[in-house]
């Protein structure tokens, strides 16, 4: 009987957040055992700006080929560039 | 950046509280694109009878074989019955 | 001291919200004898798409007479329907 | 298909816990005019203390008779007593 | 490794949104002694409307000078005058 | 009115949740101009093993000197260690 929330930036299509309740409730599914019929899941979608990761705004989804995050690629490519030099 | 939070009821062992979050993380990894480094997750256990669904509490967590939930089984067999008496 | 919050889908009136959040307080005060200063509550609304009951998105709220959920009454026939024939 | 969740301090009964679960699911029947079988309640339990509310940590629940509580029946008086000074 | 949300009023600027969450950042990193790394923030936005406070809609959000409430001002003030009347 | 939510892990005493508690709120007073009655506030405490950040477990709280978290300060160091070697 989970309940699953998921707060997750704007600008995902229809289609992108379809699979991500379908692997979510699948994955409750799997582990839990739990019937399908007791698995309840919504996603909270609100600019990246409104979530703060390690004391810094996450940019908006930029989406790329593939339904790859363009902006998150970025800023993780700079983390590792900073975390590399400390 | 996805925060995911799955309210459950009590009783489930570390094993399948990991295999639970593992799932989960690479449900939002697969269904993003998201890196695995800006998933955060969050467990939250309360006994079942803080659940209520359609107005029923849920019986509590009963481990059966394979991790199925004996109670759940019950319930959900039960309701079937019900549901095709209408 | 409660904090109530309540994920509904977008469409419905400021009518229909006022009852509901009225209608969830006084429930809150009869049942727990707080004093109605330390209750707040907070609606967040979504698309229903956004909802995922057992595996399925959650149609659009269709308003039909009286605040009936015209979407939700289809959805609810079909799955007597469906569960009556398993 | 509403979510409602509740954070609520410890202490309270499964009598009074079933009541606060029933009327906040018949409030949301009432209000929103959605089937019974579409409601999902989770009632979260923490100590008083997690709560802050105006900067004061929440008293522990007393119970009084008939389910009053009567920690935070003191805290409003001593509130109103202050407001009225002011 | 804090995760920490917080549903506001719609109407704020980016920049007092970016206060809002370097200021609770820093709360965390001070009183718990976790590396802001692994704080995690969510601003969830919706009307005033839909948040109910003591029984009563919260009016939308009026900005004044300094980034001050204008309608929550007003609120304030009258409720200050009707608790010194009881 | 702000509504503040904050999960964090068992373990921590009284005195630091008062401090956590009182930034928060504070946090909140400085940043949005808000008087301090509608600032409302719940921390939920579970195990660190219900915490999984980037898909790990985080260990339990361990209380060192001067209310250091050590086991978040032990994994802080291993992961600026593999990052600095990717």
């Amino acid at each position: 009987m989970p309940i699953i929330t998921c707060d997750i930036r704007n600008g995902r299509t229809k289609e992108q957040k379809h699979q991500l309740a379908m692997q979510l409730t699948e994955a409750v599914v799997e582990a839990t055992g739990c019937d399908i019929d007791h698995i309840f899941l919504v996603m909270r979608e609100m600019p990246g700006f409104n979530f703060v990761d390690a004391g810094e705004h996450v940019p908006e989804y930029v989406p790329g080929p593939d339904g790859m995050d363009m902006a998150g690629h970025e800023q993780i490519k700079s983390r590792k560039e900073k975390a590399s030099h400390n």
